[in-house]
């Protein structure tokens, strides 16, 4: 068995549809767990529990000082994530290379057809 | 609370590093269960648990005729995290972009310095 890692809580973290809500609010920039709870329609407590799992898998960091403590989005580890998935490019590229060739072919018989009649 | 999704259950799929190290194995080609069970040093249920997360998840096809049903990569959902984390994508470039102009700095000061001397 391989030890936990830093990419897997980054991808745990990431497996649920509002802690990625959450980011795309960060990303309009940083903001408060009350203003972070309005939209979402949840619980202090709730979003706070997501939040943790956010600040634990370093996806944010939370103002220690300020009353308020907003969070704001840390991008390093969603640039791991990228790193990650990167290296499987060419698998979709290679599916999308396939898919224009087999288009390309569909086209040159519509010409061809064309040219029959 | 936001239903279950398929990015969801693709980013819980990864969470792994086991699974992931499988489908860095099967972008080398396809592998059938005890293929992929040799160098890992797992049972093969073991190996096949991770199989059938990875499969749910739409990570990886099993071929169902042949004997030995290898498994195979199936990109589409790694491009579905690649397209999500794309859009983040400018918060990681306006670090390095920081990162930069620091150096740069940095740099600048050690000229001035080294005038000075």
């Amino acid at each position: 068995m391989m030890p936990p890692d830093d990419l897997s809580s980054t991808f745990a973290a990431l497996a649920d549809p509002t802690r990625r809500a959450i980011l795309a609010r960060l990303a309009a920039g940083e903001a408060s767990v009350s203003e972070l709870a309005r939209p979402f329609d949840m619980s202090l407590p709730a979003i706070s529990k997501h939040l943790k799992v956010l600040e634990r898998a370093g996806l944010i960091v939370r103002a220690r000082a300020a009353q308020r403590r907003p969070c704001r989005l840390e991008a390093a580890r969603l640039k791991d994530v990228a790193d990650w998935i990167a290296r499987y490019r060419r698998f979709w590229d290679a599916s999308l290379d396939r898919l224009e060739a087999y288009l390309g072919e569909l086209q040159g018989k519509d010409a061809d057809h064309g040219r029959d009649n």
